[in-house]
């Protein structure tokens, strides 16, 4: 089978360009900074980026909560801002979250392609359309980080911006990594591996593994994991799965030091893959770490002789919800 | 091997017993109601509680947080309830959220049968010892529903206490059918699915396996699935993994359809194990679908002929960091 995995690439390859064209498309868009809380209700690759979102408003004291469900918490009110990402703009789960935050009242505003979404809300922030919603994240991320500056929500960031820039300038140096990450996991399960910061960077390798490699993948964290998971390096059979640890230079130093002696249990039944998260401020980190996934699940497929675009499953089982 | 299982058994049997005798552990612990979030802090078989919690206050104004990390969340102040939830009252991450909750000002309780936390709290609920943490989830759950009703942030419970304790009251079915389960999951990894409301349940069951049976095991959710993992049973292995779904009487009737539209996918690759949770509280079913986890990973426990008790690589890594 010949398979034309170019379409993905050439996406992949334009992940930087994304991010920074989408800073600009929330333009206008502003909401009250008094919120006291912010709600991001959205599916798959265009959820991912409320996880993310948290992840990087972790200091912040305005707490940040992810919803992948029809409804919205209870807490909802007009404080609140509801921020509801659906990539197509269809997505039923979102749909049906953003109806309820409405009904409580909520601050709302939509990032979307179109779809029946960006009919039903008064502040939508528009983005490109005709990729996999995997493929927008740049978009649908840094819209989001858009909107929330304009709003005074989040600070200036044009030093962090200007450093991630600078460390995915290097497309060659990422691809050969990716490629190589590929090789080690080939023909195994990957489990993902961070410290509780970084999970949603872990979920990110998952799901990326997921759709584009259409291979089984989880993730899980340290040191959660050290009191359970770890429990079963004891009688797995050895080369079913591998281990990736992505280590983030702020790891708490405890954090650090129970990845170095779990990796001794984990070596003696997977292939150990430690990924040190280069860059400086958080989101140049964030980032560079979800732009390496883009090239390890991509040359997964390849190795696998997929094409990593279609998601025929996800598209099947969108026919048999409408029927 | 002869493997002497008898002390898990006996402390699986008694789970409905601790939790009836755990209500009365808070007596006389009383924090204000005037606290606008709770945040759990604890890890492994100590922090699911706050997980439990968090599923049982869904319908409350009053959000609630996980903490498994070695500091809490920046919003943390006087009108938070910080709740250190710790079996041993010696792990290391506790300890640590515990210090920072404090430096914060926020408002202290702590579970524990003893050790460093017991003596670092004005605020002890103190649990009988003696225990794996794992299994001691029912003193360390109600106590935390004790502390949260003695303090008017709960309502009265009574009907759902007495329909879960008739619900348990019948260890022999839960037990057929934790064994029936089992058998039909030995030799294949479990992923373990359920609503987002249920997650809380279906990573005790994941964690279950991995400490009782000490077998790999993974966990996630609908309908987030859908738009990721799905994919990834088209190209897997059949026979590698088997697939539980948790089903609720109360689950969204678009996830109840999305279920019985993936088991399709599902069973083309793995054994589809579907569980119907009994009982008609929220706290009857929560509890319903907690106690089979233990039976179904005690039984997958004899079936490898391992000690569901000890946890040696967890007891290995706890010595490797003192040193």
């Amino acid at each position: 089978m010949v398979v034309d995995a170019s379409n993905m690439h050439t996406v992949i390859k334009g992940f930087p360009e994304q991010c920074k064209r989408a800073l600009g498309l929330a333009k206008g868009i502003i909401v009250s900074s008094e919120i006291t809380s912010i709600v991001i209700c959205g599916m798959g690759g265009s959820g991912i980026s409320g996880d993310l979102l948290k992840m990087y408003m972790a200091k912040s004291k305005i707490p940040v909560f992810t919803v992948r469900d029809y409804v919205v918490p209870e807490f909802v009110d007009q404080y609140t801002l509801v921020v509801a990402i659906s990539y197509s703009g269809n997505t039923e789960e979102t749909l049906s979250a953003f109806a309820d935050a409405k009904e409580r009242g909520a601050t709302l505003v939509a990032i979307t392609s179109g779809g029946q979404l960006a009919g039903k809300c008064q502040k939508v922030i528009r983005v490109p359309g005709d990729l996999q919603p995997r493929a927008a994240l740049g978009y649908l991320f840094f819209s989001l980080l858009g909107l929330l500056y304009n709003s005074s929500i989040i600070e200036v960031f044009n030093d962090d911006i200007n450093e991630m820039l600078h460390i995915l300038g290097d497309p060659k140096a990422l691809e050969e990594k990716g490629e190589e990450i590929a090789k080690r996991l080939y023909g195994t399960i990957p489990v993902v591996y961070s410290s509780a910061s970084f999970s949603a960077i872990a979920k990110r390798w998952q799901t990326q593994i997921n759709e584009n490699a259409k291979y089984a993948a989880f993730h899980s964290t340290f040191s959660e994991m050290n009191h359970n998971e770890i429990n079963s390096f004891m009688h797995m059979e050895k080369g079913t799965f591998s281990s990736i640890i992505l280590k983030d230079r702020k790891d708490h130093r405890a954090v650090k030091r129970r990845m170095s002696i779990c990796k001794e249990v984990m070596e003696k039944k997977t292939e150990v893959i430690e990924i040190d998260i280069l860059g400086s401020s958080l989101l140049a980190r964030m980032m560079y770490a979800v732009h390496l996934a883009d090239y390890v699940s991509y040359h997964l497929a390849l190795r696998e002789r997929i094409d990593p675009t279609p998601v025929e499953v996800i598209e099947w089982l969108k026919k048999q919800l409408v029927e």
